[in-house]
C-alpha cells in the first residue's frame, strides 16, 4: 500500500516523499509526528492494515486515537489509511480495495494541502474511500 | 448540511465564516483547531454524517474524542453536529432530521458566542437537537 | 439542576457564582476550563443529564474524559453531577434523585476548596451521591 | 484502605504522607496531580472501590486513563490501587482482599521510590496483588 | 521476558540498556516516559503479560493508550510487546509464543533506532511477531 500512496502522488504531483515503516499499526502515531516535525512534512498519510481478531480492531482504535492526537499537536492533517483483514471476502478483493481506498486517499492528502477548495465540492456526497459511495441523501 | 449551516448563521448574524471540507469524521478535529489558531475563528461547528457499521460508530467516537480535546487546546467552542445513518428509517427523514439539527445548532453556536445568557433559559428544559426535546422533569 | 446547586452553596457559603449553560454534555469540558482559567473559578460542577440511548452513554464517556482532562490541564476539581434518564423509573424519582446528588455534590464542592479534611472522614463509608450509601465494609 | 496504606508506608520507612480524600474515583487524578505539583510527592496511591454497575466499570475505565495521563504529566509514579466491588463474594472476603492489596502496593510504591531494583527480581513471577498469584510461566 | 530481550539486543548491538521493572502494565507509560527522558534512551521496550478476564484487557487497553501518549510527548518510539495469557493453550506453548515475540520486537527496535531502511522491505508482507506471519495480500 506504501508504493501505491507513493505512485498515485507521483502521478498527480511533483513533490518529495520520506516513506518510513514501522513493526505495527501502534507505532504509527509516533512515527507520523516525528515526519512532521522532524522531516517537515506537509501532510502524512498512516497506512495500515488491522487484523480482524477483536485485539487487532483494540490496536487500530488506540492508533486511531493516537493519530489524531498527533494532529492536533502538529497542526498538520495525517490521512489514516486502514483496511481490515476484514473487510473483503477473498484476498483479491482485499488487495482491490487496499488500492483503491489509498489512490483515493493519496489524492484527498493532495487536495488537502494544495487545493483544499476542491474538496468543498465532494461534502454531503457520501464518499466512501475504497467502496461504494453511499451517495448524497434526499 | 455544511451549507445550511452557512444559511442559518447568515440569516441570523453578519459575521465572516470560512467553510472547510474533509475527506472522513476523522480529520475533522485538526482542521477545526486549525480554523480556531490559524483562521481565529471565535467558535467552529463540526458537520458529519457517520455510517451505520460498528466501525463507522468507531470512527465517530474517535473525532468526537478529538473534538473534544481540540476544545481543551484552544480554550473555544466547537460545536458538534454528527446525524447518523441509522437515525432515521428514511432517506427523506434523514435530510429533515440533518437540517433541523444543523439550524438549531447554528443557532447554539451564535449564542455561545454573543448571547450566553440567553442559553440559560433553555437549561434542564429537555432540548434535543433535530428531534422531540424531552421536556423538562418533574 | 444549575439552579438548585446555586441554592445549596448560596445556603453554605457566601461567595461568587458564574453560572454557564452548553448545549449538550459534550460543550461541557471546554465550558469548565474556561470557568477556570478565564473567570478564576476555585472548582466547578459540570451537570448534566444524559439520556438513556446507548449514544447517549457515548456522549457522556467523551464528556467525562474530556471533564478529567481539563482538571489535569488546569490543577483544580471539576465535580461532575450527572444523572442518566434511566437511573430512576419514574420522571418524579429522576428529579428526585438529580435534585439530592446536585445538592450532596455541591457540599462536596465546598469542602474540596475549603474543608478538605471533612472529606477524609467520609472515605470508605461508601457514599453514593442522590442514593443509598453502599455503607462501609466490614 | 487509606488508613492501611498509611499503617504499611509507617512501618517499612520513615517519610512524610499527605493523605486526601475525594469524593469518587473520577476526581482521583487531578488530586494525585496536585499532591505530585503543589505538595511535592515523590509518589502518590490513588486508592479507590468502584461499585459493580456498568456505570462504576466506566467511570474506574476513565479514572484510569486520566490517572496514567496525570504521572506522563508529571514524570512520577501514581499506583493504581482499585478494588471492584464484585471481585469477592462477601463483606469479609473483600476486606481482606482490600487490605492485602493495599499493603502489597505500598511496598511496591516505596521499591518504586527507594529500591526499584528490587523489583526486578519480582519480574515475570506473576505477582497478583491481594489474589493469588498467577506464577511464571514454563 | 525482560532478560530474553537484553540478550536478543546484546547479541545483535553493543549499546547500554537500562533496565526497570514496574508492578502492572498501566505502570509502564509513566517508565517509559521516565527512560526517554531522565534516562536518555533512544528506544524502549514495554514488556508485558496481561491477564485472560475482561478487567485485565481493560488494563491492557489503558496502558496501551498511555504508551503511545508517551511515544507522541517524547517523539521517541516505544516497542510495545504484550503477550496475553489466553493467546496460546499451554503454558509452554504461552512462553514459546513470548521468547518468539521479544526477540522479534527487540530486532524491530534495533531497525527502528539504526536501520529504517531495513523495514520498508517487510512493509505489507503481514508479519506477526511471535506468530505466523499473515503472508503478502495478493
Amino acid at each position: 500500500m506504501g508504493g501505491i500512496a507513493v505512485d498515485e502522488i507521483s502521478k498527480n504531483v511533483s513533490c518529495d516523499i520520506v516513506r518510513r515503516t514501522v513493526p505495527g499499526v501502534k507505532d504509527l502515531p509516533v512515527e507520523c509526528k516525528i515526519l512532521i516535525e522532524e522531516y517537515k512534512c506537509d501532510i502524512v498519510m498512516a497506512i495500515g492494515m488491522p487484523g480482524k481478531e477483536p485485539i487487532d480492531k483494540q490496536c487500530a482504535h488506540e492508533a486511531s486515537t493516537g493519530i489524531i492526537t498527533a494532529q492536533l499537536m502538529t497542526n498538520t492533517h495525517i490521512i489514516e489509511v486502514f483496511v481490515h483483514e476484514d473487510e473483503a471476502k477473498t484476498s483479491k478483493e482485499l488487495a482491490s480495495l487496499a488500492e483503491k481506498r489509498t489512490r483515493e486517499h493519496a489524492k484527498n492528502a493532495i487536495d488537502l494541502v494544495l487545493y483544499p477548495k476542491r474538496l468543498i465540492r465532494m461534502a454531503g456526497t457520501g464518499q466512501r474511500q475504497g467502496g461504494k459511495d453511499r451517495g448524497p441523501i434526499k
